[in-house]
């Protein structure tokens, strides 16, 4: 699609027939996507960004590096989720290669395996799975019954995936109009599970709004928790029950999630952290290999002196 | 079913032939429903009902008004309970007209659709969803893989509902036997979502004990959510991963619940209102546009504060 | 398998060629079955183990009983995860007998029902039900769409499973290899579910580790609820919607587990107990009929106490 199509279609005017092939972040664009700015916050990037074009309000027009165009519309983010739109692939895609089943893998009734998917050998694929389309699976490994994987997305070998469990569901992402509507942002991303990695039952991992939500190699996440888009999950880390990850939030390596603790988006928690069951992240953690607890995050000493402090308040 | 039928079904003598349609709650019923009072809380209610018939205690049923008649039994709740399975549909019909589905819906393979349902145009029904019997589906709705919506639940327009997720599982309603049985209230009611509303994976939507659970127009729902019997989410409300809501509470227009939030059941939350991460509404919210956050729940300035006070504490 | 067998995988000698029928813990192994001990605050139920053999490590090895061998190791918790496999059953079996369907059973269309299973008389399995291998369900029982059995587990007379409900996934059990690596703890167990119980939409009860994770007869559960492996659900109790138990912790009869509420692992909670929506419970409950609340636990009226306090330091 050519950066005239696209002005076009969000009714601001340009020229240039560049060709388009996505949409992306302000440093993660490469000369042929487009981007946006909408936060001020981000104007340094905007000056590094190498995207072919950028959203932008007037204000900031002229912040745009002069390899890009800029495309100046008064409300970037909703124009971006509009566009979006334009770069969704088919919900289900009825052209297409038939999927590829590798030797030894079994794929019991009732599951369905979309266009151009790979499956390696010595795979179970249990009965009501979905696998959608374009969908890669490495060798020996367990999709148990119930699992969806959304379209694009691609799991490593000797991995378990337990029943229920929903892999690359949209993320959740909207812009507001004026009026009060909530214009999606097309989640065209996908989810990239590593080598290793053992996930519990009605689990959900949401798709990228751009590139990937990444579980790395020998993860261990248990039942019902939630996984929010472009999250990434380093290796060795351990994902308790019912823990909530709102979106690009990094966890780097061996970090421990106890039960229903939680962490807000955008933050990154260092190698070999702790989280204790409830405990709630609000910012980022930067020192490796210490234990917190608490809503608010405490170190945990301080978190159990605190709770015998607030006690007292009882005497 | 006549009311000298269902008075013989609990043991109790009435010899009015009245046919009964269904029950529902004093406020809510009409001259063909049958009604109880157990709480004499809700007298007032009893005093304005329009049913063609009361469950009530001795001590009661004096304040029955004079259109309705009082069925009187030492436990009114009990025999509610009990009464609502006469009045349960079929957790699966035979019988009944084929499914009507609009031109241009692709229905996967895997699909189950009931009697007497209709799907719209231009949906797409993804493989290994489970659509009731008598549920209607509006144009250009995306039902995901392995989605299951219950009998009698209606879905609008423009709506996508993500893999996994449940509409119309019964609500959490029993009463209590003196010897420690529970008796199941058979939830008869329905779920209705408007159009334009998008549900996240895995997210649990129970169905009303009477009437319906309703998400109104533009409504954004995340994963993993819990949305009790009989709650009402206002246009344009928006509710987070995790987040829980317990029965029969009503969320105006454009409330946003954040990550892991939660409300006790039969409150009210004013228009506009934005519950923090983790915040626990235990008191309908009267006033509109603020902010809150915290369990105990403060306004969301005075949480912050007060976590200051708080960790002043290990000073 | 011969204890011979067996300590050969694991690269230790013996040669005992008794025949081993299983893992289990110290207590509760027979007299065919293997044991381990890792952390000595168990040793004395090393003493009283009527186990065939114990893997342990060579500074507790004299402290094994007279009639139990013991297989000398570094590290036992690991060389026991490696064992495990040893025992697993396969994922799927091929071979075994049709499953028997009693009278007035309905089964629906994409049902999957595993060899040498039973389902009694009268029951309804809806469409896109998995019923694993060697699955026991009585008579009068609902399996709604979507639900995920997995293999050996049991299910009572008139339960009722709400759709996407996952029985008998993996208990989340590993070991750690020095270098960073999770060996799986094969989870041989089952779940057993008794009478009269209710399962709402989207909960995960996980299989144990060895024998079963118990829910008793008139157990009612809510949606999304986590329950660890090998926990034991007294009779009657109720857990409201997103309460999360972790592994090994014992409700006793008439527990009531508020919404949001959590218990840690390896707890048991007296009866008739109830614990407040959002309590999390981390130390046993001993006496019997009290309510609790908080995070940390306090008695509920304390807790509010409490709360009143607490809020004090704003003045």
């Amino acid at each position: 699609m050519t950066l005239q199509e696209i002005a076009e279609f969000i009714g601001i005017d340009c020229q240039d027939e560049k060709e388009i092939t996505g949409l992306n972040t302000l440093l993660d664009s490469n000369e042929n996507q487009l981007t946006f700015l909408e936060n001020k916050k981000y104007i340094s990037d905007l000056k590094n960004t190498k995207a072919a074009a950028v959203l932008v309000t007037r204000e900031n027009a002229s912040e745009v590096p002069s390899g890009a165009i800029a495309l100046v519309c008064d409300e970037p983010y909703l124009n971006l989720a509009k566009i979006s739109k334009l770069f969704a692939p088919n919900v289900v895609e009825i052209d297409g290669e038939k999927p590829l089943v590798g030797g030894g893998t079994k794929v019991m009734p009732n599951v369905y395996i979309g266009k151009d998917s790979v499956i390696g050998s010595d795979c179970t694929i249990m009965a009501g799975a979905y696998i959608g389309d374009n969908v890669k699976i490495g060798n020996n490994t367990i999709i148990y019954p119930n699992v969806t994987v959304y379209r694009d997305c691609t799991i490593g070998n000797d991995c378990i995936i337990h029943a229920g469990t929903v892999i690359g569901s949209d993320g959740f992402g909207f812009a507001n109009t004026k009026d009060g509507k909530y214009i999606k942002i097309y989640q065209n991303g996908n989810v990239t599970i590593g080598n290793d990695v053992e996930i519990g039952a009605n689990t959900t991992i949401d798709r990228a709004v751009f590139n990937s939500t990444i579980i790395e190699n020998g993860v261990r996440i248990d039942n019902l928790v939630h996984i929010g888009h472009n999250c990434k999950i380093g290796r060795g880390s351990i994902l308790v029950a019912q823990v909530g990850l709102s979106g690009s939030t990094v966890l780097n390596a061996y970090v421990v999630m106890g039960g229903q603790s939680a962490a807000a988006g955008h933050l990154e928690i260092a190698a070999f952290t702790t989280i204790a069951a409830r405990g709630g992240v609000t910012k980022s953690i930067t020192e490796p290999k210490k234990s917190w607890a608490g809503f608010p995050l405490f170190e945990h000493r301080q978190w159990l002196k605190l709770q015998g402090k607030i006690s007292n308040l009882l005497k």
